[in-house]
């Protein structure tokens, strides 16, 4: 941490941070400078040594700005070549481009059997598909829940597709994850401690998406929620963030897919579904996902999008959906993936 | 919903959403302008109506856009006289404002108990303390759960406040509604729809913070998924949200004070501590949320700031507190509001 | 400036940043902590010296951080008991609320008298209206221009308030300042450095509105532009940032306002009019802009804002201003200030 | 326009909208749905009839939707094939990606000279570079002005490349428009009207950038400005817009990309020199803007990005640029581009 004092701080008040700094078993260096003086403490920052940060309301202070980034087993460092994080057999964080597609939501045997059959002969790694949904109002669809599962578990089974799932209840883990190969946790969950901290006692991969309002540094500690209850299988997923812009339903931060691959070992995914909330931006943004050195999409596919019981219109129809893929594929080439 | 059809749209593409509207049992009103043709679609609205937006992916159809607000339990329209909520028999919307406070987080008997001591004698009405926190790093303090939970709730009888304390986990809403008069929903899991719904089985008050990226209206689906489960005990609180401003915290959005009263009749109550991150701020701003027409406040209070465990930047000592409540009065009486 | 150094930064990419950091003249501390190297260097920050933060790019370096804020003339340091500014002998800054009321636009001779009656009885300081205005649609009402600056200068010679008028045009300085007693530089121009810079040139009182995406210290940083050129007197207005929030039309950042106070010595006005974008919300947050602390208000009134050729939803009936002023009084008050 | 009454609206709050939006030349259609009364107006939208918005100041309404996006001129409609604009003998918008490079700020002969070899040798198309800038400090490198004017033109013919600077004031364009072949207007300009209503009145083509906090609709909005002044020649630029995530500079908006070019005729491209604040992120987020669908980038080349006066940690050595161009070439041939 470092302790900037006021300009016009006096003595006594730089004497009081030191002895409170050391109160707190650092060891305080003391940089006079021209207009400012600064207090340098040195010490294991991370945890209860947050408390630094009190010395704000200190007379004389006028910041503590923190040196350390504040995640640590997701850091790069701790695994410099990158993780690869196995689903059901499909590897995620390797040289191969790994796509999950499907549904926004299971809403009925023929349906996600549709889906499934789309996206299997498109050339898709992993099933995805929602029994329980979290939607904005409580008067709208909320998912066929347990019985969605079974059922986007045996699509899943019959095309040969591991599944994917979103699990919003920490009550719901064991069920979810006898059924799914991966478990999905929502941008509204993105900082659900409860629910993280049960997911790092199970094994099964989580798949985590960035809050709406979380910055990068926060999206990694929620995944260090997990890495540190014990589960090391967490892929990352980029899908928007909220701003001012209302043409499109989030803004897609695809800034956050490079810098992400620098700052942390885990693989990183786009979701352009979400990320634009209008089909025909889907395609554009997935190839710009790919271009930008994500890992892999996650894409919403509905073998009928007008007659979808939820977002609707950011679904691509299985047609279009295999257009995608055509086109993916050569851009995964120009970067030195594959498909 | 009206549908606007894009400049170029053919006569067979009106046709098609005149159709399509229809068969969705909607009757639709064809309006034709100087240079868009629009399809009004006249039928109830809300829930599986939304199917309406998919529209937007059709050819020829440029826009959807809803004509109705989605709250309705939470409108104003309900109960124009507006709603008071009585917890631990406080009332909270009625003429006089109500100002609960106390720590962030229980840290241990001493310390909740001084901070019960502060905020009684200096006029608040209620106890507020973490037991669960919802902390951005796992490696910081997570609170002391269900010992904090008997801590606060002792404090609270011992004083004569009824108290309040933040649910991060429908697994512990028995056990915190046993020991706490109001449960918080805290910013990050305003729209954890799995914990909302479950909190609309008890009759225990919620108090609903806003999220960070939650816009009002979607604020107000939020304590709509509570009403709508069965539990009309519900009161609203603004706690700043997340802009490109770093100066502060949060930017505390006061103009959702007046705008909440005008569109629901829920109170309205406004947390400064967290609104501004700095506790030099907090009293004006919670003079500020006063005159805005706020129905009340929730402060942090910590007898030591400066050795809180979490959130010390933001925490006033009982001191600044009670010239916080001096100096509200004056402003109450001004805007016809007693203290 | 503080460097911080990669974990794995090796000996020799920290003896490089050092050699840099005295090539730019500026003396370099190290301090070795237990995750981290960190290099202090301590210098005059200001200026050129922003070259250190291009040691960014350097092999080895995690981030560069300012210790300084960049203001300077602004700062509250350099006269802690606050600047008044005189504008037409109506002085801003004092222990009296300033109100700035009158029309978006200049219209007609007869709006302009018509709102220049309303506004003088209801007991407002000076009077605002615009000759130029800045549209968003170059097929909208784009101003008076040159006539409009005679007429609003007729009508406030005619009822005794001194007149603010908004500039755009660098061009038209010279010609503004001969016909208003204040310029104002408008949200969209906040960072048009020739247009500050000018206006540093001339000695008329200039009111300089935030811009919707300008951080506050970036906003002192504007004001510096003219500071420095030369023209002390310049207020500031806080009129509300551009968020996700779609229901008003600016999230109004009143948490600016006790920063400001705090952080500066110019005076610091508030616009609800654009802050909210809504009529019935202009009255509860120039409330809570006063109790906030702010040395006044601008308030947007039209004698018939359904007729205005621009901004009408937010425009106040002189009716309305009047009871706006008479409910402002006691707020005023009750935080030690008059009306 | 779409007016929707309140629930509660009385039938004479809907006879008095009808007439006054039949005083306002607009005929109303009325269509009773099942929970609120709308009214269509039908007639000419754009300019003055922006006046029907202030009918939600109107007793008994709820809301006014406007039907319409207001862009005209710039709208795909006008010219769906897409515009190419020809700068110097260049074309953009064509099928040949077109990269423009140099320098953040022209420095020296020898800098600007150095810059323009490293860019010319790699391939880039056009050389920038700036003369005037816009700095957030007014103690900060501004620029080299006339001087640098001549010294960007002279290095510009020597190695034959069209040069593009920035305009930051309107009494500057006939000067500018004799050195530069393209004028850029900056992002703090973006909403300069006075500027962009001269630069409509020039031939020279112009390169507006997106504003810090300017939504599509609205940039759009900005070049129209340009075109109804009649100048055709426009080239807009996306470089990324102000939202809370810290670790970038800017939130480079890709999904603003295919939107344009969805939107427009206009050629779009990008800067993920600015669009990101950070070099090391620069290349990866040129091939993601191709793969998007630009028509093109900006990238700062700075043959001492170290030394640099203005935005160091964003600027490429030449031969970074050199390996971007590479990198780049099989993503536009993957996207059906050439280079």
């Amino acid at each position: 941490m470092i302790v900037v004092m006021k300009s016009h701080a006096s003595e006594a008040d730089i004497q009081a941070v030191i002895r409170m700094v050391e109160d707190l078993e650092y060891s305080a260096h003391v940089i006079r400078g021209v207009e400012r003086t600064v207090v340098a403490c040195v010490g294991e920052e991370r945890g209860e040594a947050h408390s630094l940060q009190h010395l704000e309301s200190v007379s004389g202070v006028e910041r503590v700005m923190p040196v350390l980034r504040s995640f640590k087993l997701a850091s790069r460092e701790v695994r410099p070549e990158g993780s690869r994080i196995i689903v059901g057999g499909v590897e995620i964080g390797g040289p191969r481009i790994t796509v999950i597609a499907g549904p926004c939501a299971v809403e009925s045997d023929t349906q996600v059997n549709g889906a499934a059959d789309g996206v299997k002969s498109a050339g898709a790694h992993l099933l995805r598909g929602g029994a329980y949904k979290p939607r904005t109002s409580p008067y709208t669809f909320q998912g066929m829940e347990d019985e969605g599962l079974v059922l986007l578990e045996n699509a899943g089974r019959r095309v040969g597709l591991p599944v994917v799932t979103e699990i919003m209840d920490a009550h719901d883990i064991e069920l979810v994850a006898e059924h799914a190969d991966m478990l999905q946790v929502g941008a509204r969950n993105a900082q659900n401690f409860s629910l993280l901290r049960r997911l790092g006692k199970i094994k099964k991969p989580v798949l985590l998406k960035r809050g709406m309002a979380t910055k990068i540094e926060e999206f990694l500690m929620a995944a260090e929620y997990i890495l540190s209850a014990g589960n090391p299988n967490v892929v990352l997923c980029e899908r928007g963030i909220r701003t001012f812009e209302t043409a499109t339903r989030n803004t897609l931060d695809l800034n956050a897919v490079p810098l992400l691959k620098e700052w942390t070992h885990l693989p990183v995914l786009v979701d352009p579904s979400h990320g634009t909330g209008v089909w025909s931006l889907v395609t554009p943004m997935a190839l710009a996902s790919i271009a930008a050195g994500a890992d892999g999409l996650l894409i919403e596919v509905h073998p009928d999008p007008l007659k979808a019981l939820s977002d609707g219109p950011q679904q691509l129809k299985p047609k279009r959906f295999a257009a995608l893929m055509a086109a993916l594929k050569p851009v995964a080439l120009a970067v030195g993936r594959t498909l």
